[in-house]
């Protein structure tokens, strides 16, 4: 019987670091996702945002996120506590004998770390591609250093970390809120500071189109984001080890799977019949939109029932990334789209499920979004007062790659007028 | 003990998902293999072609080709039986009292219709490749439909869900046939109906090369689709919690990697000693053809065995590549040749290892073929007589990436004439 | 109680070839990040070498690679012992009753094949972005021949397999001695017989940046390395079935992952001053020296401590870089940097934690190095006194794609003068 504590203690532990793993590798999905939606000129740029905010928030969210995040955990609860250990695993004699702390005793501490960790860079994440080919690189990164250390770690604190979001009865399985919303609130701050790609919006009020120069690219992104969402979501259940978690586990893969399915096809459907045409990106998007709006409540639904509330995700997505168009809201990727409106869908759609009220759930979208947009606010507001945050006329016309990482990403390939 | 059950269920279950994942990643191996085998203006069609598979073939599968194909599983029986649910999972106690019921009671019923639903996937990728640069996208899309929610899984019936193939002796590990063959017969049921690629046979018999326009992506698709199939050979195993079935999983994946190896280097030195190359394209589709090979039996065999009939199946691709093209049936990626050509020397190879006979093995060919083809060509046909399944000619000329989707794959670059 | 056995026999046989899946994975990073560095007329060539070498190492490794490096392993012992069958498995009776024999009896043989392979392909993988550019397709592919059958396991062996470094005391976890400064030497042997790419050092030492064609895709292969670097440290534990072992590989992944973002950020910073921009390719490389660096130990040091080696590492690769470049040493994408001077770094940092004795780890580096590159030298100035290792000057000025494969990378694509 010890033994098989100690085996099921393993493989919890395994499977939180497989999932872990499965999220890290969506830092790739966004990179080359961001890369295929914009312009050659400013590849490298985004490509370096990207590496970097991945090791940004890995770095701050050990060195003070996690602690704020969850008090609990060893060596957390006094803010800054500079967990550099993340406090002490528990032995397998503790574990045995019942002595064991921390947040998990049937897992590693460390693991938990990890899984939580690539949700952080998620976050971020998602900021890079709504700012993208106008903003500073380096007030950027100076942005993920706040948001990964302290902005993202209080609202996670709310409710993962059992604080008062959790008490009040949100609920959000994965972090279509916590995560996807979070990232898009941020987005959306900086966004509306930044102002718009010179030449997007016309001055009669038109909207010009920028095609992304990459579409390879762009899919493959889509794709190794839903890889990866396996990770996200199938993780979030926390324990494998027994047939009821394992039936869990499962259900969350089929759902998961399956609203991305129905996001990516009633995207396409209404591209076609809108547009007229079967608009690659909006599919793209729509995947992603389902996958975001199933994101706070995989487990509880049917197959059925998640297919469905992935293709509303679907249908919503385009809809929000045309009206932000009209409110000229320039977002090159549709980031706020996906991750926000349809992280609000999918934390309302949670109400359905009968797991949590409706007004819980809102109170958990206004906490979420308003501190967040608040916050960052604040700080994209000091950036742009002190080092600023918008690149010059000249180099966001010749591209941010020259100015900013002194590399082109394409060198060789001649480029259209 | 009964807690042992328990946590065997879960690795089960575990293995089942993670090998599924692997298996789900295999569509973005298509994608870029196939994005990288084409030219740069059909670009962004194949690739809305590819996500929309996918998609499609998770929904078709989960609302009746799954229980078409496992008509013992939960829900299933009766056709159609729209299984929105796929049935009820087993609860600890029923697995525990021995009253479980449905198609496995050692790991979950989601986790078993999650891993067999991205192997429909596949066999619609397989096609996705064959029809491309000519072939309409919403009747590609149409077909789709009908081959993932009927055609396929009647055939797996016959074999994997107890149907008269598996009666008959039919021995088939993970699809040589039942996968590969099976895609490769609704691809050459549409090539013939569609017919070449204009320019690509001159008037006087000549072949015209139509190189791929982005070698690093086809490589790419190469490697993700060789990734993936550890978890297509290895999950097939269906179970891994004993030292046994663990020796015997661990003996596919070395298998597995082998005959890949196997099968590029072999079409990589015909392709030399032939062409008078080291043919890239040739190498690729090499290491695909050694695993459609060894699919058929990635277990029973010893690894020189593996590599071998990986070889043979790398010598056979090259081969069969040429032969089509003398017989003007244009396949822009190889695609009948390395899982159709290849499917039927997988098959075949079992009966070297004795598993099956060779007579089994070739009804089991003729059957899968015959019902395949056939089905898919009155499908086809049905398609070209009212929707139509090609573009115009000058569609064909200016790309359907503009016509299909409206949106180019490399606007920016500029493209040779 | 022997049912556990079995199930841990299981656990820790899944956990091997998973982990060995994501090292596997790793081939596809090298070709994408040096696909990415070099310059597009040499792309389908270094795609051709990337996939040939990975097959080769699988198949040389099979037949005598393995037997040389594990001579206690089923079928090992005399060379060359062409082990086909890599011995026999043990059965579940031989397992429970201790008769069992062979390397390891807690999990399958043939997993431990499988995950020894894959470093073999790693370090050979290293060898190919050295002499890109100009090395002969086919002597690379003889080199890869002789140092994945013998000069790769002889070294294993002095360490892995028991031999005379492991008995001085020479500690090196996932190899950065093993097998990245194994890579590395065997590299700079061929780069110094090889030479510089013609018009990269001009003849005043001035030295011209020849920029990678290709940034997405070198970013792609970084993030790819990345993901596959949690199999190839978090594998090297070799067992997870139990709490502290479990507790291990948490540590492992989680001081791999932040050493990573230290060497990515350290590079960064650096580039930004000594450069005065924030050079891609730089973060790109110092990610990857600190995996490098943090692969000799990363168990022993807290998560912090693991971040400062990787830093280490990071600002060690940029200076490597240079001077690399000022002894007229042409590495096109910085591998004998990466893995050379930064696994000497990781070897050494080992002593800091006090698992070695800093002699012991000098003996090491000097031990394998001083094998590697000799041995290496001598088979690279046999294939250059006899079939030629450097393309002709012709065939270096038009690109060897067309020479070597016969297929342009980017055959449409209009490439700037």
């Amino acid at each position: 019987m010890e033994d098989l504590i100690q085996t099921n203690y393993a493989l919890d532990t395994f499977y939180f670091l497989l999932m872990g793993v499965l999220v890290m590798f969506m830092a790739c999905g966004f990179s080359m996702l961001e890369a295929g939606m914009i312009r050659a000129k400013n590849t490298s740029e985004i490509l370096t945002k990207n590496v970097a905010l991945y090791s940004i928030s890995c770095i701050m969210y050990l060195l003070i996120g996690y602690n704020i995040m969850y008090m609990d955990a060893p060596g957390g609860g006094i803010f800054p506590s500079f967990g550099f250990l993340i406090g002490e695993e528990n032995t397998a004699e503790q574990i045995l004998n019942g002595t064991a702390g921390g947040v998990a005793t049937d897992h590693s501490e460390r693991s938990d770390y990890f899984f939580q960790v690539v949700f952080v860079a998620t976050a971020m994440s998602i900021v890079s591609g709504a700012v993208a080919e106008r903003m500073k690189l380096w007030a950027f990164l100076g942005f993920a250093v706040i948001m990964t250390g302290i902005i993202y770690p209080v609202q996670g604190m709310w409710t993962w970390g059992g604080g008062w979001l959790s008490e009040f009865g949100y609920s959000d399985f994965a972090g279509s809120g916590i995560v996807h919303l979070c990232g898009a609130a941020a987005a959306l701050a900086g966004v509306l500071l930044l102002g718009p790609r010179s030449g997007k919006y016309g001055p009669g009020g038109e909207v010009h189109a920028i095609p992304g120069c990459n579409m390879p690219l762009a899919t493959l992104g889509m794709f190794v984001l839903w890889f990866g969402w396996f990770g996200f979501n199938g993780g979030s259940e926390l324990k494998i080890s027994n047939v009821d978690e394992a039936n869990a586990v499962a259900q969350v893969f089929v759902n998961t799977n399956i609203a991305a399915c129905g996001g990516l096809v009633a995207a396409l459907l209404l591209a076609r019949v809108w547009f007229g045409k079967a608009d690659l990106t909006m599919a793209l998007n729509g995947a992603l939109a389902g996958l975001v709006a199933i994101t706070a409540e995989p487990l509880a639904g049917s197959p059925f029932l998640s297919m469905i509330i992935g293709a509303v995700g679907g249908l919503i997505v385009v809809c929000s990334i045309v009206l932000l168009d009209k409110l000229k809201i320039d977002d090159p990727v549709g980031a706020i789209s996906v991750h926000g409106t349809c992280g609000i869908w999918g934390v309302i759609a949670v109400a359905f499920h009968g797991d949590a009220s409706i007004g819980a759930q809102i109170v958990g979208i206004l906490g979420i979004f308003g501190w967040v947009f608040i916050a960052s606010l604040v700080i994209w507001y000091a950036l742009k007062a002190t080092v600023g945050i918008r690149v010059s006329e000249e180099e966001e016309f010749s591209g941010v790659d020259i100015s900013e990482t002194g590399i082109e990403a394409y060198p060789e390939f001649q480029q259209a007028a």
